[in-house]
């Protein structure tokens, strides 16, 4: 995985900074490495569905955000990151007491960047895949 | 398309209303016809990405939500709904004041219901698309 | 929808006839029109699957290259069209005696064109929706 | 990976010779394991696009099938499989001499089954991932 932007992860931690959905339903960037970033949130009330589990719209936005936040460990330096499209599967309710969204690059080609997610709910500690997504991201030049 | 729960108004609004995710983004059901839902959300700085505009976030969230109720007017009273998986394109960012989701039902199978969302960019009151979904939802029955 | 290259039907024409699997599959292309193109296939045997339905691997074909060849009339002159990603739902097993893809261009953006086909299955000369698709094409320049 | 029905493997080859389609363009199933599946074909010019690569179809073809038959190997005897959906990402031409695909079931569900197919391009002996795919399979049991 080549990279263009030394200063990735300090790109990474501002643009999430900026996004303030994120810090409206409390997530976290725990892990950022070269084609890599994992999001968590925790459960709380306010983000539920009609039977108390996580809503699911939280789970797509961190499988989008994780995987958008790993394209920008590939890109250059100014550029900017937009999703244009993903789709998800979601496997299970998310019954445990936070989810953790890992993104990975699989594909980083000169315009489009293709991503995975993979989405864990976390329930006593213990891990267990709720959703996968296959994301394609648009690097934005000079932005 | 057929009606098999002649109470659905009522079940989609007393699913809505236990989302709280909904009321956290301050969600509203602005229109429900058979095989068609109608969900809407405000622009605040709380629900915003890294330049100000809605988060994407939001967009499929709603996409999700509006195809998943317009699935509720076709099943069976006492059925409920779950998202099996969803695709969607994002076509231009949200700049407007509001955006409307418009959920349709392409196919109603036997367990499984295909959908469509379409959702607009509200700016000034005239309308512009700015994402489209393509949607698999499942009838659980007898929950 | 702006047309930035007055000889597309040309051009869709030369390159579906430059595509030897559309001739092995007998597929023909017939309408195009602008952000519009239309495939037909006929049924035989050798396209059944194990049921001796039409093979899906068809219905995924001509639904990428209907939407391919949509693009293709909102292209400049010299470009062509690679296709990104697409996701396609199946509704109903394909029992007629042909298909019919319609593309359609829902968005012409700089370097990307989000399209959607629809799949009809034609028995005895009634047309019915067996498969709809999201599609993202992508307009390499001066190719 | 729980298996169901023992004689999977046979189950596997009796329906993929009956899908004429897969002969047509001389698809061979080269490996069968619990919850896998592998596809190849070989480049030959009928199968080909207007650059003279393999035609995407025939990707998307493949990994479709192979994600399919990986799916056969997770359900009941008698039973057989449908695809309800799938979302492919094309990472790079196919420029080799045959592609393989390989399917993998990621959660095999009471009546859905969630798969995802890698493809390789092999060109001198060499793999290259050329697309990958997220699929939705439907168990249809008792036929």
């Amino acid at each position: 995985m080549k990279i263009k932007n030394p200063d990735y992860k300090q790109t990474i931690l501002d643009e999430f900074k900026a996004q303030k959905f994120m810090a409206f339903i409390n997530a976290r960037v725990t892990k950022i490495e070269p084609g890599h970033c994992e999001i968590e949130v925790s459960y709380k009330e306010d983000l539920s569905q009609h039977h108390g589990y996580l809503h699911a719209g939280i789970t797509g936005t961190l499988a989008d955000n994780a995987s958008g936040f790993a394209a920008y460990t590939v890109i250059e330096k100014g550029s900017s990151i937009v999703t244009s499209e993903y789709k998800i599967n979601f496997l299970s309710p998310v019954v445990g007491e936070k989810i953790i969204a890992r993104g990975n690059v699989v594909k980083a080609g000169k315009t489009l960047i293709v991503c995975r997610s993979d989405v864990y709910d976390v329930k006593s500690g213990v891990e267990k895949l709720c959703a996968t997504a296959l994301l394609t991201m648009v690097e934005i030049k000079g932005k």
